[in-house]
């Protein structure tokens, strides 16, 4: 492969074209025989492994337990909580056998088929608060362009279903589960999030209301990354699930539902990569290291020796040792910066006699050079530097993203600018059906958790203003 | 709920009776509102999760990387390799969207739609051995009936898929990934399995062979376990996978595939449980030990203090501490055996005295006094002694049920007591389909990789023998 097949032809500035082209040259995804159906390859899949195991363990402490619910749903449960079925009736995916019975809907979420069991399940308040969550794929037919990791007609994710005695409960969970995805974008992906409500044009289909995370990317767009839903109480109510409280009494309880997904992969890669490809968060890098021994013929077996040694010292990182002979260190570098593996070593005849390695930082580009005696430790460091530095850069990206907007003409330019607007909002349906109207992009993106002193006017329709909220453009 | 309510009805002799009614009411599974389709509730999907964390870590010691490939396939991807179409085409659910564009089926395996990315993504000798898995939910349209685990319309499982060089390479790793079966189902599930080839009738559509392990059930069918297909090079011919060899040529690839499901907690529940419900292997039950206090009025106090002490120290076995005021503690040790709980602990006011605490073992009854400060290294020296027994008893059950048949007299009697036949067999295709005509629910189980001498003639058609052959009614 040239120099030119390996690297990348756009730049990252220009996102829309960076971001396809880097997804698949550096291994992540791959476009399948299925329109709008995408590969999730190794290193990707990786990723998605890596959350499933740190979240386990969340869900764990929080008593909630894994279980799995049928793929397919029969189309009289979408139709008992109307709401939802006009939410979902467009993205709906059915299958064809069986012509003599119901229609089966390929899941486009689960609430429906879960609440069904739940109603069965649920007795008295002794069975309560019950959790469970599950690991699934998800359909939903989209007829916009793909993309992937974030549009694609399958994808993968978890769904959380919780019910619980009282509002008070359901309230005080819906928001621990949002914390608890802020953590793990945070942790685990290097992401920093807003978080805060939707408003009742954005909640989900059938919710009270709908928490929502939100990741910055680099062109000003924001991506939804994870949401909780309290549900209220009419799921229960068109399911019938009831419970006999101690008051002896029959009660609906109430519920929540949150997910995260692949999604997230997409977002990571967008928010970290550059113009020479990806940058994986060394947690959840499969490889976190690759040694890249700097050959010439009279050193060459020594080197080798040494990178070997290196390799099995380093098992920890799970590192690459790249032996090929056939292409050079300079086109290796290009290939592993490409596939964002965080940290390079360089072993070369000088290294090897001042008992060093070369380390090379990903994320920055920095060169170090380091004892081998002290090379485990500088590297676990390193990476640490590295996972941290990932933040703090998205971290004051997103903080760049967002301005306060004071009045229509602010709000304006904001947009225009490619930024989220900060603004005193009516928080009316129609005043954001309005703006949609006009600026068919702009939606809100979020009633933030903290809302501070709200005062005035809506900035948009200058009616009086209720809550501060975040508008721009999302993914 | 009764005494009556929770206990079984059916006993473990009436196998076909015990198993749903224990599948549901030691909460491993219950039916949904979809027919075929199955809930799998907490504790067996904790199972599964423990099934993928052991094999995910046998798998990157065998250098398999995870993906995930997409629920649909084209139709015209089943009809380029013509034996495997026609093997799967009863059994294939279909999406009912796009109705211009190709059918697409819901996948009931997935060799076609992986090996088309296979093809674009294998180009010479360098890109092989090339080794991917998929955990995966998988869909076959059966129109038998529901058995909760063993048959249901869709399942979960894992599908390994590898392109080797050559033949040798293929058949050595095809016999290590059934290895691996067997050692899961061993040292995690406490199963024993005949292992061998499957009869040309019953090998994998569009196999080479297929290797394959089998458990024998109590009632004397064989539960197939796990399989492993040598594939040969017709996937390859069919999807066009070539390789650029080292002799500068192009070749076609050897492949295989392999995969064990959530069938294998079926296998489980049926082979260990007893009269009074199932029994979980310590090493896949989510709480390894349930504390019942033993409460009188005067030291409640005292007992319940001592219990959650107790609760905190054993942690590392997730114990259930039960302490329900509702239910006698004869109910309570009625509802943890028919769950299956391995371990329980009781707690009254005399072990408070003697600082000790009594155990009792889910899979043979015995009570063992244990002095609290024994108590942690005593709990896991015991749950690894029920981990071997279990596998000792089935072990012996296995034994018991496989007979060597010299003649077609020994053969019938040997099915008609509802064994395993070992016969020597002529391995013809025509043969075994005779014996399907008349006794329907036989076929062959297995041909062992270890054959011993094979002399003499056929058990069933008397040709000449070829093999030595396990025959028996599988599940």
């Amino acid at each position: 492969m040239s120099k030119e097949g390996l690297g990348l032809t756009a730049k990252k500035k220009n996102l829309q074209d960076w971001y396809p082209e880097v997804v698949l040259k550096s291994d992540m995804a791959d476009y399948s025989a299925v329109k709008g159906c995408m590969v999730i390859k190794p290193n990707a899949y990786y990723v998605w492994q890596e959350i499933q195991n740190y979240f386990n363990e969340r869900l764990m402490n929080l008593n909630v337990r894994n279980a799995y619910f049928p793929l397919f749903i029969p189309e009289s449960f979408f139709k008992k909580e109307a709401q939802h079925a006009q939410g979902f009736k467009p993205e709906v995916a059915w299958i064809a056998n069986d012509e003599n019975s119901e229609r089966l809907a390929i899941r486009p979420t689960s609430e429906t088929i879960i609440y069904d069991s739940y109603s069965r399940w649920i007795r008295t308040y002794r069975d309560l608060p019950f959790r469970l969550n599950q690991w699934a794929n998800i359909i939903r037919w989209e007829s916009k362009a793909t993309r992937l990791f974030l549009r694609t007609r399958e994808f993968l994710w978890q769904e959380g279903h919780c019910v619980y005695e009282t509002r008070e409960e359901c309230d005080k969970e819906t928001l621990t589960f949002l914390q608890e995805y802020e953590k793990l974008c945070r942790e685990l992906l290097a992401i920093p999030v807003l978080k805060g409500y939707k408003s009742e044009n954005e909640k989900f289909a059938g919710a009270l209301y709908t928490l929502s995370i939100e990741a910055i990317m680099p062109d000003g767009r924001s991506l939804q990354c994870g949401t909780s839903h309290n549900l209220g109480q009419e799921f229960a109510k068109s399911f019938g699930i009831e419970f006999l409280g101690k008051d002896e009494k029959k009660h609906h309880p109430w519920q929540n539902s949150w997910g995260i997904s692949t999604r997230l992969i997409g977002a990571m890669i967008m928010l970290h990569g550059d113009d020479k490809g990806i940058i994986l968060p060394p947690k959840v890098a499969y490889n976190k290291v690759v040694i890249i021994p700097i050959l010439f013929e009279d050193s060459k077996r020594d080197v080798i020796n040494q990178a070997k040694k290196i390799q099995t010292l380093l098992k920890d990182f799970n590192p690459i040792l790249d032996l090929d002979g056939e292409h050079s260190p300079g086109w290796k570098f290009n290939n592993y910066e490409l596939k964002g593996i965080p940290l390079r070593l360089e072993i070369g005849p000088k290294d090897l006699k001042a008992k060093s390695a070369v380390l090379v930082r990903r994320d920055n580009g920095k060169k170090i050079s380091v004892k081998l005696k002290d090379l485990k430790k500088q590297i676990r460091l390193i990476l640490n530097g590295i996972q941290d530095n990932l933040y703090e850069k998205a971290s004051r990206l997103m903080k760049s993203s967002v301005v306060e907007a004071r009045n229509l003409n602010e709000f304006e330019k904001a947009i225009s600018n490619r930024k989220i607007a900060k603004i005193f909002w009516c928080d009316s349906v129609t005043c954001e059906k309005d703006l949609k109207e006009r600026l068919n992009t702009i939606k809100s993106i979020l009633l933030p958790l903290e809302q501070g002193k709200v005062s005035g006017k809506c900035v948009i329709c200058n009616n009086e203003a209720k809550v501060m909220a975040y508008f721009g453009k999302p993914y």
